[in-house]
Order: C-alpha cells, then sequence, then structure tokens
C-alpha cells in the first residue's frame, strides 16, 4: 500500500511529493519547524494527509520535550517553567535542559500546534487534527500524566488519527461506489489518492473500490496545473493499481464532457461549509459547473473532518494565494515573461447548488446540506474531543 | 509592429513562436517542405499566420521552379513534362532542370498546395489561403504568363493575403472594441495577437484596440495548457503593449469568472461552420459553458476566412490530434509517468447557442447564425477568385 507519512522511532518520515513519479524521495523530520516546512512547501499534500502529519508535528514536540525532561531526570509537573515558545523549547529541550516538566511539553505541544496551524490556511483537516492532538494534551496534563507518558499517548493519538484516516477512506469508497453507474467512467481532479490520505484515498479511494468491484470502465485525469497533481500523481497511484485511464490537460474536460464520455465527476474537498459549500484545488469549480452544464452528476468525497460547521457559507473560507512562479515556470524551466503577473489561488470554493452530493464517512449527505450537515454534526461522535471528530465505523449510512 | 512572417529575397523567415518568449530565433525557410514542417512543428501558428505562410509557402514553389526555368533559358510553356511530385519538382528546378517550363511552374504549386494543405487538419484558412494562390496560378497559367511572371505575381498573392490580413484584423478590432463596455475587464485564451495573424491580432487586436480607445482595464491571460500560448505569448505581447494582465492557468477561469471579475470573454477561432459552431483552441468550449453560467458574454473574433460555409455544423469539423509529450512533458522535463496514456485535441468545438456575437471583417454576427452567415457570404465580395474572399474595407457594418 502507498503510505506517504510514517513515523518511527521519533522522526517524521514524508515521500516527497514534488518529486514523484521521477523518483521516490523521502524527507526526515525531526523538529516541529521540520515538519511545517514541508507542508509550507508542499511535500506532504492532500488535506487529510496534511492533517496526519500535523498530528505527528505535535507527537515530535512532545516527544522532544520529554526526552529534554527526562535526561534531566524530571519527571513530575512543575509550575514554575517559564513561558517560551515552542522552538525555544524544542532546542533546550533536546540540549537536556534541566527544567523541562510535563507542563512545559503542554508548552511545546501549544507552541508546536501554532507553528503547524500557520503553514496552509485553507484545508480544514489541519486545524482539525492540532485541536485534536491539543485536546489530548490538555487531558492528559490534567491528569497529570508524566512528560513520557504524554509523549506516547501522543505519538498514539496521532496513529490513531492516520489509522482512522484509512478506516474512514475505505467506508467512503463504499458510499461513493454505491452511487456509481456499472461501467462508469469518471472524471477526477487533482490527486485525492493514498498519497492525499492515510492511504485509499476520498475521490481516488472511491475509484479503486469502484474498480475493484467491477463497476468502473475508465478513468479521466485532469492534468490539474499549476502543480500537475492529476498528471503526476493520480496516474501514478493509477498505473500502480492497473486501473485504465487518460491524462488531459484541465481546459479539455469540457470537450470529454461535451463528447458524452464522463458518467460522474469526483473530486475531493479542503473544507466543507455549514451549508455545503466546498474548498478544493483550483479548477474544481469549474469542473463543476460544467457538470451541470452537461447533465453529469458531481460528487465530493471528504471525510467528515473536512466539514467546519463554524463557517455559514464558502465565502467565509479563506483561500491560500500561492507564488507566481508555480504558474510562470516549472522545473527550473521558465516560460512567462519575468514580470507576469499572476493570480494564483490554490483553492476555489464550489457553491452547494452545483454538488450532487457529498460522500463522508458519516453517510452521503444530499441537498438540503445545511440540514443534512446540521444532522449528522449532531449524530454522536466517537469517543474524542471534538465535537466534529469522526464517528465510529457503524456511523453513516 | 510585431509580425511573425517575413518573405524577404525569396526567402520565409519565421519568428520561432515556440522559444518565445526567452528568445527571438528566426526560422528561414527556402523550400515548401522547410515551410510545412515550420507549420506542423508550431513554429508559425495560428489561423491567419498559417495562411499567410502557408500562401509564402505557395509563392516560394513558383520561384524555385521558375529559377529553375530561367537557368535553363526556357521562359515559354511546353506541355511534355512528366508529372512529378512538388519536391522532386524543387530539387529539379533548383538544380537548373532544363525541362522547367510555366506548366511546371504550375505542377510545382499544386505540389505545394496538397503538401501544404496536410499540414493542420482544423484550420480553414489554410485551405482558403491555398485555395486563393492555387485559382490565381490557374488564372496566369490561362493567361499563359511567363514562369517567372507567375513566380512574382504569386508572391504578390501572398503579400496581398498578409496585408489584407492585418487590414482585416484592424476592421475587426473596431467591430469588437464597440461591443465592450467602458472599463472593460476580458478574458482571452490561447494567442489571438500579432504573433498569429498579418499583425494587431483578431481576440487580442480587440484587446489592442480597446485600450487605445481607453476602453479596457484589465486582460486576464489564460496561460492555455499544452503549449502555454497564453503564457508565453499573449503576456509577451500585452507587455510589450503596456496593457495591464494577470496570468492565470486554465482551471482558474471559473474563479475569476465567479468574483465578478469578467466583462466579457475574446477568442479567436480556427474554423466556423455554417450554423456557427465554433473550432478554437482547446479550453475554449470550457470558457463558452463558464461565460454563459455567469451571464457574462462571450464573443468569437476571426476573418471571415475562418468561416467555412461548406460544414453544416461543428460535428463536421475536423479536430486535430496532438502527441503525447505535449501534456506529459516541457522543455526536457517530463512529470507524467512514461506510459500514460493522453488524449490531446488541440481543438474543441464551441456550439453556436453558447456565442453572444462571432466579430468578422464583414461585420458583427449575431444569431441565428445560419442566416447571418448565409447572408454574409452573399454579400458582394472583393476582387479575387475565391467565393469567401475578404469583403473591402467598405464592407461590413
Amino acid at each position: 500500500m502507498i503510505q506517504p507519512v510514517r513515523y518511527e522511532g521519533g522522526v517524521l518520515h514524508l515521500l516527497d511529493q514534488r518529486r514523484l513519479p521521477a523518483e521516490e524521495r523521502w524527507v526526515a523530520c525531526s523538529s516541529v519547524e521540520e515538519v511545517a516546512r514541508a507542508i509550507e512547501a508542499m511535500v506532504v499534500r492532500g488535506a487529510p494527509a496534511i492533517g496526519i502529519a500535523a498530528a505527528y508535528g505535535v507527537a515530535l514536540a512532545a516527544v522532544r520535550a520529554a526526552a529534554g525532561a527526562a535526561s534531566a531526570g524530571s519527571d513530575g509537573p512543575r509550575a514554575d517553567e517559564p513561558g517560551q515558545d515552542g522552538r525555544d523549547r524544542q532546542g533546550a529541550a533536546s540540549s537536556g535542559d534541566p527544567g523541562t516538566t510535563a507542563g512545559t511539553v503542554a508548552e511545546a505541544v501549544d507552541a508546536a500546534v501554532r507553528r503547524l496551524a500557520a503553514t496552509r490556511p485553507t484545508a480544514v483537516n489541519l486545524h482539525w487534527a492540532l485541536r485534536r492532538m491539543a485536546d489530548r494534551s490538555r487531558e492528559l496534563a490534567a491528569r497529570g500524566a508524566a512528560p513520557r507518558a504524554v509523549a506516547a499517548a501522543l505519538e498514539a493519538e496521532a496513529r490513531s488519527i492516520q489509522e482512522e484516516d484509512l478506516a474512514m477512506c475505505l467506508r467512503m469508497a463504499e458510499h461513493g461506489a454505491a452511487l456509481l453507474p456499472a461501467g462508469a467512467r469518471v472524471l477526477t481532479h487533482c490527486n485525492t489518492g493514498a498519497l492525499a490520505t492515510g492511504g485509499h484515498g476520498t475521490a481516488l479511494g472511491v475509484i479503486r473500490t469502484a474498480w475493484r468491484q467491477g463497476r468502473l470502465r475508465h478513468v479521466w485525469v485532469d492534468e490539474t496545473r499549476p502543480l500537475l497533481q492529476g498528471a503526476r500523481l493520480t496516474a501514478w497511484e493509477l498505473e500502480r493499481e492497473g486501473i485504465p485511464h487518460t491524462l488531459i490537460v484541465d481546459g479539455a474536460a469540457a470537450a470529454v464532457m461535451g463528447a458524452g464520455q464522463v458518467d460522474a465527476v469526483l473530486v475531493g474537498a479542503d473544507r466543507i461549509a455549514a451549508n455545503g459549500d466546498t474548498a478544493n484545488k483550483i479548477g474544481t469549480y469549474m469542473l463543476a459547473v460544467l457538470a451541470r452544464h452537461h447533465g453529469i452528476p458531481f460528487y465530493v468525497v471528504a471525510p467528515w473532518s473536512t466539514v467546519d460547521p463554524t463557517l455559514p457559507s464558502g465565502d467565509a473560507i479563506p483561500i491560500e494565494q500561492r507564488g507566481a512562479d508555480e504558474v510562470r515556470a516549472l522545473g527550473g524551466v521558465r516560460w512567462a515573461p519575468a514580470g507576469t503577473a499572476v493570480y494564483n489561488p490554490a483553492f476555489d470554493v464550489t457553491p452547494a447548488a452545483l454538488i450532487t452530493a457529498i460522500v463522508t464517512d458519516r453517510g452521503v449527505l444530499r441537498p438540503p446540506y445545511r440540514e443534512a450537515i446540521a444532522e449528522r454534526a449532531a449524530a454522536p461522535a466517537a469517543e474524542g474531543t471534538g465535537p466534529n471528530r469522526a464517528a465510529p465505523p457503524a456511523g453513516g449510512s
């Protein structure tokens, strides 16, 4: 199985997705700052995978702070620690600061959460995962857990987030595949596969499961400019699985739909507002308009952690703006004039009205989404700290 | 003025548009085959510019055949020439074949027309220009013109095609600019500028004129994958003119429209069927659907020579399929897996129903297009040979 995020022996290994498929290079992160920079640089990308990496980043901060505490022989809580920011604390911890305590582990966790929350503004899974880690940290602190116990528990929590994500993907894939007609020809955008999640994928997970069920005939893959996640990552995953697919430029999706070659559009999501408006990779809104024009169902596939019930609509979703050279150049080759102004939003917002259904691990949501989301949000959540936590496997319909 | 096609001293110089804007390199063609290959490789591109280059290619064939006749001291018609294809004839002519006559000049012209017609299937201006050159050649042959006189007349005819194209662009630009609101923000696709025409441009010609008239506020430039003519060529032309513009990936056009930032979409055309269906660069149909969804006017700007009244609808327009590596790689950098299947149509067809107006040098056509086109086709054409020839400057409304 493709798994782009691996945590082993206190080091977070990230498959460098910028270099795929040309080479499989791993980036090893042993500090929060390294994890944060890897997320910013899109070494790891895909809303669920970012959340997983960030959770491990928090665990890493706790482990390093606890190691500092252990080397100082101090394993109990102390209240007289000065307030320091996470990077200083980490540095102090790794150099064996004798003052490290369970209290400063909690501080290191808080600093890690702040740093990681600032990496990418649009994906809400990141914030969901960080909140879950922070809540768990506070719970442990309240119980008076020792630094090493806190660190071990946070490592376990991050691992749970990763494993639950895989389980959710498999559940969503079953829900989503059931929506497709036999012999379906689908079109997808960006990469929403194992590389973007804890494994299996969201929209691409539906494609995987539908293929295994014999329901799928063909996949049209948008190359997904500017970073070409479709051409680089989705084509790579589909090739490894032997799923028939054809790569197209993003501008050709309309022609393929117009030729009657698409039975459904499947995309992921980075944030879903309370009314169902959905932020996803730039180009997604284009597909939704085109699908509506051609009478093709348009499905969003995302774990419940992507839903942000605090935002009334898509207008409130912050959209990350990225650098001009992602559009002007590639791999050292620049083609646009150097001074050309570029508008490069990483995401766009698809209004709920254009979405046929939202496939989540809590079941398939249908319009009106405000009601469907409110209902699922109120459903009994799994044991956990956040109101927005994933439902147990039995949940959903 | 930017002029990508220059004919001087029996050599056709083509600005290599594959290398712009990084370098301004010219390709010199002194045979029909060189011109044909330059068109196939897209050294020169843009429907009107292809027609102009092909017309010079035909003139070149006549010049070389006539030079062979002159060096042999034979300037009169002979009827006993064996049938040879154009390349053999050219070779024979340039090596001073003593048998070259006015009759073989006509044969060289016919062979050149056949070779050039096979270069790119979709753009109809190419065929229009070739037909005009062939008709002129036959007319000269019927008059018993001497080889050198035929060659000179065909050079003049090609030059007329180029000069008329510039005049038509200027006329279309006036018609088109009048359709825009004051302070217009427009979105355009591919390159339809001076580089694509005899000068000034079609859709980009409208933009130029509107800017000079003070009616234009901003231009959104689709990068236009796969060959990035927007990023490379349109951005370059706009920068040289000082016209404010912003480059976007093709998938971002929907988001820009959704944000209320576009007052009109302006595109060129490669072929327009009798009912108004329009073939143009892949991605154009996407823009037409998006414009309709957002209530934005969608204008096609093209010389009358782009209209093909012999085709009842867009279904009959042949669509050129291009190589997979245009999508999988760029400038020696490959990003998609080597074996990935690619669908790479150079063009798509926009149904007439999505087109607000078609701006031609014979005036602005409005729906129903079948009637509008039939009426303009029947209008008195300029002196010339083809029924589809451009109207004189006084024509149109």
